[in-house]
């Protein structure tokens, strides 16, 4: 296992500022794009983002450490931010990811965890046997992987005008 | 054709400030991840964007709005950040790029591009006939996939520490 708290931490800390350089004043065209129906244009995904760290991320690794793998896992609405969040302003929704954010690496870092720690397993409804440091390691990819999702579709905008560039771009594929 | 200035200019003046909120800082096996040899890591990427700065998108602009179709753009060495910049350390890469984006977009202004100004034509030396507009275009989604590169090599780390997760994580198929 490669994955430890404090180069997880390095990452999970950045995305909120990295989305905010990105994304704050871009504008609608940007944040509005869409790789088809029900996929996530940038806005969606950062009303994503903020559910995950209401409901997804810190309360598991508390269901972990308090339960281990006796309890599973509230099952997570990748959706739900739709209701809440989905016509919210960008400013409000990049304030809102980041003090989340804030919050729970402050509660990750409140549980001191171990290296044996990682090691504790977890239940997820859908996937079974998983671990505190899959959990860990997915939280940052999972960011990593919404990062690349936000400029994928912008990207997209622009598929057929790039005109015979688009042979180079390979996030135009 | 989606692509107008402006909206280009949005993306291409916010790359600079997103990759130094998601790479300054963030620690050596991060910045030199990559997916295999001949890859490109995070570190490597940054050298490829500074070159493209100085060789490729603004230089490729002049000759269209000089000389049109009738010359050719200059090959773009993707490697040639290796012997300059593959030693730097990552502040020094982040503070190149963005002061020589400013510049360029500063020269993008300048020569005030009309609408019509994106139908003009100009050679690619592999790729034949494009226009001002499809070079502009693919700027900006030249700086999006790269983005999506590095944030895609960086959770590549934890592929397999991610587990049973991995089959909900589109980064890491």
């Amino acid at each position: 296992m490669v994955v430890n708290v404090e180069e997880a931490v390095a990452v999970l800390a950045r995305t909120p500022q990295g989305l905010r350089a990105l994304l704050e004043g871009v504008g609608d065209p940007w944040l509005d794009a869409r790789e088809g129906e029900n996929t996530f244009s940038p806005r969606d995904v950062m009303g994503h983002l903020i559910t995950g760290e209401e409901t997804d991320w810190i309360p598991r690794l508390r269901i972990i450490l308090e339960h281990g793998e006796t309890r599973p896992f509230t099952p997570f609405d990748r959706f739900a931010f739709k209701d809440r969040y989905g016509a919210r302003p960008m400013a409000e929704l990049l304030d809102t990811f980041a003090q989340l954010r804030r919050q729970n690496l402050a509660a990750l870092e409140e549980v001191r965890l171990s290296p044996a720690d990682l090691e504790r397993p977890g239940r997820h409804p859908e996937l079974g046997a998983v671990t505190l440091g899959q959990l860990l390691a997915t939280w940052a990819a999972h960011d990593l992987g919404h990062v690349s999702q936000i400029v994928r579709v912008m990207a997209k905008r622009y598929t057929a005008d790039v005109g015979p560039w688009r042979a180079y771009l390979r996030i135009l594929a």
